[in-house]
């Protein structure tokens, strides 16, 4: 993948973080030093933030190497905004960049703390498997992290971080938003594309051959209970998100993964995600991964010019979420 | 309000009055300076303009913090492009500055003059009882007003403008199209989020506990004739809009605002608001206010994440306005 | 048309080019240096390319005069994305700039090189008698020039390109991206509102009259041959496309022009484009120019406030053209 070297997603995302401190007021969103010497933003959760600074979230999670849109979707009368996606460098974007791979975990008991890292940042520690997959890694003198949570993270953390991606901590910009704000909400939705790009590479799909993609879901209502609302982040994935990718290769594969790509390929399909994630106690792990995927997906077979389709939407399981 | 103490819609509205400046050409707009010295920007009178125009007219009168686009609209298949707009500041845009609450008038008989005066001028001023009421005002060494109107303002009340709001006459800036004009089209219709906001607040509805705003609207095609232009693009609100707030607080004051928002609640709904119009004798203040508000509301409570609904798109309505 | 007088697209497309160099990367394409000393920047052919590429590319060919975005289009529920293109200088835009009107032919046998050109450059040469009819040219030292081709022009080509502009070969930017690439396509779909003009042109409708186009098209899927790929793009807009123009000056016109637009008036419509073409034995020339038209047309008079309609969308052509 050599068109990938120049490619800079902490760059990248450092153009859309300058732009979000510049325009920090309008945005709802605050800026502040945190105990490391880390830039912090936080974009919905002591801060009101909104549908705006979750998009530019997840521009910058996307490595500044995406375009996320909002607009009216005609899909489900009763949601009538939706989010657009699409990256032309959907791996890099997607995988490099944008997958929450990153647990970061620090202190034990109460002192404990917990999230999911994602964004730019994970292709300077490059600590993940997936990056040789990809064989993508950054270099660059600054880093941007993104986490979903509602809580800073504790300066032993930072540093650690810091150090993985080999910056100074204070060349690191952390952007935070918990699941339950609007901006949250947005920047979840926004992996419209990414869950089809990790779930094609769990399909063993040769992601270098995976062009572009463009992805489409409804803009979920937040919940103040952080179950119900990954519920619904999620089912608007899985059970409202539409995606297609433009792939080169064998047609046949194109196919498969078409056949492949759905959320209904797996057996919990067909309960809104809160219940599911119920049922198996709460243990995100033991949720199978073939779950997290578009419900509708089109593969356009850039050899053959031929278009398969696996999957649809499930507006009866989009309501029951968003709570009709 | 403190969060909104750093927001200045004039400084947000001049960055996209310096665009239209620059642009002048490509946007069909006339920029040339007024008799009181002031900037005088013709969108639509005796300059052609157009959408483009229409939609930066909008974000300025909008103070720039909020985003209009123009893009397909599958609601009405016979109006095939809509409008969409949405802020994170939803108060401060839409009332501090979008909001035509400033009565221009001058002169006597042949020489006489009136405009509705909106957009950040107005939070300079500060002469409406709203400004006190959401607790916004603005501080800037350069005023930008906007004029619903075909013709300049004479110089004499350009120059009452200026003083009331602290400027002098040549950093006022006056961005104007006619209601019959392509932009002015745009520019009303792009106060879909607007009427929903000035309709909460005659409610009662506490502005400081609306988070966000998004709404969409069909294009409806100019008319020469002013009442029935104006007509069209109330319909496109009242009987075509569609706007989804998010608020803080009970879910109970939600539901109710839900219920309270649209336009169905007046008992003159259910007519082309051109045919209202007349039948008040155009007199504009017997009309019963509560008929300009959106078709249809989404109020989501972020206290409890339900969504609450009223009113409904009346596409029968929106035929017979625009001229099926 | 005085009002045109400052507006230069190769100057408006100049500022699209200075982005697209500096994102080449992201944007996976590729910009050289030719051999007469142009710049080429290839879009599609050895380079991946992609939507955001093509977009770009559509932009600079209506000389920056237009603007042309990606999003959910619930038209063809089987083709999930579509584009909309719209200009307050249309017929600049699209007829001045972005026509396809200029064959740019070289050499004989197997030496032989032919490209459709198009793009400001045509504005700086004037060669066809079009620029008479709309009575605009361009003045720039610098020349921007789009190619719907997979092989850039032989330098001899270029050296007469550039004289004719009147234009060193080191100012010629060359854009190009074949039929069948995923660039191409979005670029190709791109001239829906051109296609509207250039009939309107040959309809003898004044021209002079138009003052703004919006248009919208399924996006279709690429395909590797190049008559199925050009069959797809052009079904994209013959039988997917919709567009509304406004127009000064009697509404009879108006009318007249809505009921000649649509591609139903052509004898061959009916048939997916690629059968016709062969049908033709591949002479582009011998396929009837009316076909090149959008589905459905709206006329807006403004002089009336009337919408004139004609044709309708075929959504089971471009089910049948794009490959179910």
């Amino acid at each position: 993948m050599s068109r990938t070297h120049h490619l800079s997603v902490n760059k990248g995302a450092a153009r859309i973080v300058d732009h979000m401190k510049r325009c920090a007021a309008e945005l709802g969103i605050a800026v502040s030093e945190g105990a490391a010497g880390e830039t912090l933003i936080d974009c919905g959760a002591a801060s009101p933030g909104g549908i705006e600074s979750g998009r530019l979230l997840a521009e910058a999670c996307l490595g500044g190497l995406g375009h996320v849109s909002v607009g009216p979707s005609a899909a489900f009368p009763r949601w009538p905004f939706g989010l657009t996606v699409r990256s032309s460098q959907p791996v890099v974007a997607c995988l490099g960049s944008q997958y929450a791979g990153w647990q970061l975990a620090s202190g034990e008991g109460e002192a404990s703390y917990f999230a999911m890292g994602s964004g730019p940042a994970r292709a300077l520690a490059g600590l993940e498997h997936i990056f040789a997959d990809i064989g993508y890694a950054d270099r660059s003198d600054a880093a941007v992290l993104v986490l979903e949570t509602g809580t800073a993270p504790p300066a032993e953390l930072v540093r650690r971080v810091a150090q993985d991606c080999d910056v100074d901590p204070a060349d690191l910009t952390i952007l935070f938003a918990p699941t339950q704000s609007l901006a949250g909400t947005v920047q979840i939705v926004g992996r419209i594309v990414e869950v089809a790009l990790h779930k094609a590479h769990t399909l063993h799909f040769d992601l270098a051959r995976i062009r572009e993609g463009v992805g489409t879901a409804p803009l979920p209502p937040p919940h103040p209970d952080f179950v119900t609302a990954m519920g619904r982040t999620n089912d608007a994935v899985i059970y409202g998100g539409e995606v297609v990718l433009y792939v080169s290769g064998p047609a046949a594969d194109a196919r498969a993964l078409a056949e492949g790509l759905p959320s209904s390929t797996c057996a919990d399909h067909g309960r809104p995600f809160a219940e599911i994630f119920r049922a198996y106690e709460g243990d995100f792990y033991k949720i199978d991964a073939s779950l997290f995927s578009p419900a509708a997906v089109s593969v356009v077979a850039l050899e053959t010019g031929e278009t398969f389709r696996g999957g649809r939407l499930e507006p009866a399981l989009v309501d029951a979420s968003f709570g009709a």
